[in-house]
């Protein structure tokens, strides 16, 4: 592979033509020299080239309006579940084929372990979203948001906010450090949600990327026009995009403030969001001193910060925070973790546990960035600039010509007010240590890198954690508290996790990647619908108290536990007769049960208590009698009762009084790989006075046909 | 009045010195000549002298530091739940002061409708705001989203999402036309959350929301810094602004445009979001043909857009998106409506229904709008743009050389690609019609403006209302479904409520404004946490199962619900014995509640279930003994059970099997206006395995002391 790397747009592979000139490269992605056969991309150990990319002569307008044409329709003809399942399949073929990608990923410069991190990590986020779509959303188009708002005293005009998905395109511009698992955490939610999406991946790895959506292409699993790939620049992207798409940049800050200055984000409504370099710091808690199990899992987790991908995660520790008193013991620790495990080298290459930087060109800007970082006073107390000496590929020793190497870098910065040590980020194994003599100041200093992806605290004291978390959570995306009950299994400060949000603000650049649905919904646009009953229902799926409702009457006619998932329809409802309640039944629950509460058995001091006219029936004896009411007792289709959301007991019910139960088929959510589903019931529970009991949804599993007679 | 206006900043009321120079104009929203005496504002219908603006002299960064600095404390020393009782009393003083109000809020041409919907209205926004806080957020300070994420097999390692108050100021920049619920609808939400505010008002009615801040200052309620008031301009502001501040900017895309640019909001972190002058629609349906129900209301509805408020609101329709074949019945519908009932005069006048617009500056703008839209092919087809004869403030009728006056203005546009249509505002009494030949031409159409507030769609035909909802929704903040269900109750087109979000995509600026809690969450940073169960209790105050628990051991402790609220930790536990369960427990539960399902019945039929092996306790007998397991029976600070949550029954419970609680007080939540509040508990139920049978929470209602006594 040292040919032209191919593109994936209206449907089908393509390459400029022979005959075509030179690329533009990407600017700051951009590595290797362009020629009149595109840009040359180049193997980060050896030099050689690997692959070359040009988008002269493609049409990114053309593929775009493919994407809200064939790949809006095509996405827009499945449900939640049902894109839910395909991300499944395709982290299954994936996983299948996951050996072709871990062999081209070490050509980037990764390890095992960060090819693990980019190709696992990828799949993971699929499987992951597959799962929560399932278990989180509904099995239809449309998402419910919150309540429903009573707008009317009547109830005949409510509110409801509901998401539909965003009508374009969801357009990736991806960095370099993780083709596989970047391009992917920000393609499932937007699959998910419906809305196609264009991959642009970094020059220098992008033909990894071209690689699993290669493997993606031929598994036939993708909808039509769901995911296009352009290898190459885009260099005049934006003008191609307007209200309804989206735009998942991730890289520096600098391309993210040019990019989102751009018309089509300032006032045409794209949505641009970007997931950039923050410089985030990690915190050692006053309390981990040396000697404790926070010290050493701190720097432990330092360690793996600065060295793995080489340090080329956006989410690295640049700013180690400790107590000034522990400052040299962290720096020694660390060094000494540094040399007994850190082998510097050709990933291919036995032993080698740190690979190269993606390319010569990023080497020499983090070097850059390392003499900016010392000029300003950092002075430089692991490792050198010094070109290192590495592990070759064969297993030799000696220095690299070709290969992107650099040595891990800590610098100490005496003064903890110089604005280089919370503003300049050296995109590689560097970070920077600085003492704290306060809580407060640990948390001025956090607040100073203005705003991050990640800040790590570890303390075992949980007054030093709300304290530092009070205090910089909202300068954060996430936070991780690391202390001696979760060291062990923490996933550890660097890694973005699919059901935590990834993204943070101000500096890290407002992310709204993964947290689980969240990020489903950032690619949906959230509406607040006001109208009937009748309407709201239509619109969202949902019965809504009010609407109509089909009561089923016994004579003749079928209960609605007899019907299939099938044959069931929103609305179908059971109005159970009446049954009154006597002392003696109340009796003979609390016996039975052993609830005897001195409200359903003790007349005074029932009529004691602020909400009780005087003994009362048990809220449970209510929710069991009117199951009683409701139920269908013969074999039929409802299989279980799995659940029961939102009880409220309103009314208290005293002996005398006589309850009904009102039970209206609510939402209806079959199961794509089961035979069965679930059905959500209304249940309204009421006195003799008319008066609401009761109100709750009853959660049942439903055959989805008969049983064969 | 008519002397220089104050602004409250620092703690006091300020004017600049006598001495000071002129005042440089607002732009935009400045109406009258500056002078070396500020800028002068005058009445709307008479043109006399209302009040004087400047900010010369006046620090703004100082005034934003007192906000960060003590305006932060002071909000930081109270819970959601003190802030929300705030806010209510502060309703009830505006609304005993709302007749100074009503006085002076005709100076700006408001006619007493449009007053109540800017008084009543922007009171009404504080009564919700007060109520949604203390039912739908924890009396404490940091709100949790969604659930938890188990991060590790073992459970020692989980995430969370929570959201803390933004550290910095929430800027607002208002319009002109409600000078109290535009500001009222932003300070509510951010008041709740914990931000101060800074309140930028437009100049031509600055004066009046001068005096509503007076009026809550004069009551004492506002915490120290927590409401401030810059009457004048403020063309530094942006300098001043840094992460962890927000703006929320009313007014036009141009102006919003502009400022949007400004590095703080660029690349500084500074959370911005504008709420400006979309082309709203209003689309008839297919079905709604002259002499139905929903055509009067369509119509009805229309015509109340162009006049409340002289059409001056954002949200005011400005597109009439009807059938072909409906266009001349709805113009003459609607003239007649005008005709029969529009009285355009000074609104201190006995039966003026429509006063001026708010300066002389507005209405030659809109004038210039109007001509616009003529020009580009518009057909006025009611209403013109000449002066119009309207009832001056003694009752008489004739010009008005000073009032800003315009009569209500419709366009008709044959072309309905015609780009002024879709793009250009006359913000006043002023809309366009134009007619469709398909429910999909109507999206289009309606997808034309870029981006809207609210589309209003009249039919009676819920696949159309589908239809049209489905394609449309992604361009809209808000739908309001119009039919002759709730044509009576239906809020109207124009009203956003403090309910429902209240903001559109693209066009309509991105709004965060309103939708209840939703709106409070925009001055707050989200942020995922991981870290032990011990830890994210400490942080979030919800207890996470695996923290510390105490459980309670019967002899000589006091048990969980002998506690009152002030007693009561988070941890504090039952952990019960355990009960066996017998056929004949089944047998008696059954025919004790008529609940004779099969599966509870009948052996050979259970265990065809593909659930159960074979005849199964039923999930509420479990739950009612659980009930019977864990309770206190004597009179105690718990008062009654209220409610329960999120239920789900795991394993099935045969004849043999036993069963077990943990009840585990989870979360505390006093109510700040009773001698009560509400205990979440954890409950979890296992069998003799130790395997899960069912988890829920137990929703009580515990006194905060114990009785005397």
């Amino acid at each position: 592979m040292s040919g032209m790397l191919p593109s994936y747009v209206n449907g089908e592979w393509w390459v400029p033509d022979a005959a075509g000139g030179a690329d533009v490269a990407d600017g700051s992605d951009a590595s290797g020299g362009a020629g009149t056969q595109g840009t040359a991309v180049r193997d980060a150990s050896t030099g050689e080239v690997v692959a070359r990319v040009s988008t002269e002569g493609l049409d990114l307008g053309a593929a775009l309006e493919y994407a809200r044409t064939v790949g809006q329709r095509s996405l827009g003809a499945l449900t939640f579940h049902q894109r839910a399942v395909l991300l499944k399949q395709m982290a299954l073929v994936l996983t299948e084929r996951k050996a072709e990608l871990y062999e081209i990923s070490s050509r980037t410069g990764a390890t095992k372990q960060d090819s693990w991190v980019d190709i696992d990590g990828g799949i993971g986020v699929l499987f992951t979203y597959s799962s929560k779509g399932r278990r989180e959303l509904p099995n239809s188009q449309v998402y419910v948001d919150g309540g429903v708002e009573q707008l009317s005293k009547d109830g005949s005009f409510l509110g409801r906010h509901i998401y539909t998905r965003l009508p374009g395109v969801a357009v990736q511009i991806n960095a370099f450090n993780f083709p596989v698992w970047g391009s992917l955490e920000k393609f499932a939610p937007a699959f998910l949600a419906g809305v196609p999406t264009l991959v642009k991946p970094a020059t220098p790895s992008g033909y990894l990327a071209e690689a699993f959506v290669r493997i993606l292409v031929e598994s036939g699993l993708l909808p039509d026009g769901s995911l296009q790939l352009v290898s190459g620049s885009v260099p005049d992207l934006f003008e191609h995009l307007r209200l309804g798409d989206l735009v998942a940049f991730t890289g520096s800050a600098s391309t993210a403030e040019r990019l989102r200055a751009n018309d089509s984000v300032q006032t045409g409504g794209v949505r641009f969001t970007s997931e950039t370099d923050s410089i985030n710091a990690s915190v050692l808690g006053p309390d981990a001193v040396e000697g404790t199990p926070e010290f050493d899992a701190y720097v432990k987790q330092l360690v793996t910060e600065m060295t793995t991908k080489a340090g080329q995660k956006c989410t690295a520790i640049r700013r180690a925070v400790v107590p000034e008193a522990s400052v040299d013991a962290v720096i020694e620790a660390a060094r000494a973790r540094i040399e007994s495990r850190v082998v510097v080298g050709d990933p291919r290459a036995e032993g080698v546990t740190m690979g190269p930087l993606a390319s010569i060109a990023q080497r020499d800007e983090v070097l850059r960035q390392v003499r900016r970082l010392a000029d300003a006073g950092g002075e430089i107390v692991i490792g050198s600039t010094d070109a290192p000496t590495v592990t070759l590929a064969d297993g030799s020793t000696g220095a690299s010509a070709e290969g992107a190497f650099v040595e891990p870098v800590m610098l100490r910065f005496a003064d903890a007010a110089s604005p280089a040590l919370h503003d300049v980020e050296a995109f590689g194994p560097v970070t920077s240590i600085v003492g704290y003599s306060s809580v407060d100041e640990a948390v001025q200093l956090v607040a100073r890198g203005g705003g991050s992806l990640v800040t790590s605290v570890a303390t075992h004291d949980p007054a030093v954690a709300v304290a530092l978390a009070s205090g910089i959570a909202a300068y954060n995306g996430r936070l991780l508290l690391l202390d001696r009950d979760d060291a062990r299994t923490s996933t550890g400060h660097g890694s973005p996790l699919p059901n935590l949000v990834h993204g943070g603000p101000g500096r890290a650049g407002g992310g709204e990647e993964l947290g689980g649905i969240r990020a489903v919904l950032h690619h949906m646009q959230r509406t607040a619908v006001q109208g009937s009953p009748e309407m709201l229902t239509a619109l969202t799926g949902v019965w809504h108290a009010g609407a109509e409702s089909t009561p089923y009457a016994a004579a003749g006619e079928v209960h609605p536990f007899r019907k299939s998932l099938a044959e069931l329809r929103i609305g179908d409802q059971v109005v159970s007769g009446s049954r009154t309640v006597t002392l003696e039944d109340i009796e003979t629950f609390a016996h039975f049960t052993g609830d005897t509460f001195y409200a359903h058995m003790d007349e005074t001091a029932a009529a004691a208590n602020p909400f009780f006219p005087g003994r009362v029936a048990h809220g449970y004896l209510l929710v069991s009698w009117a199951a009683g009411l409701f139920v269908d007792a013969a074999p039929g289709p409802v299989l279980a009762n799995s659940g029961l959301e939102n009880l409220r007991f309103v009314t208290p019910v005293s002996p005398g009084d006589s309850v009904r139960v009102e039970l209206t088929a609510k939402q209806i959510t079959p199961r794509e790989t089961d035979e069965y589903g679930e059905v959500r019931w209304d249940a309204v529970l009421k006195n003799q006075h008319d008066e609401l009991v009761a109100s709750y949804d009853v959660l049942t599993l439903v055959a989805k046909e008969q049983a064969a007679a």
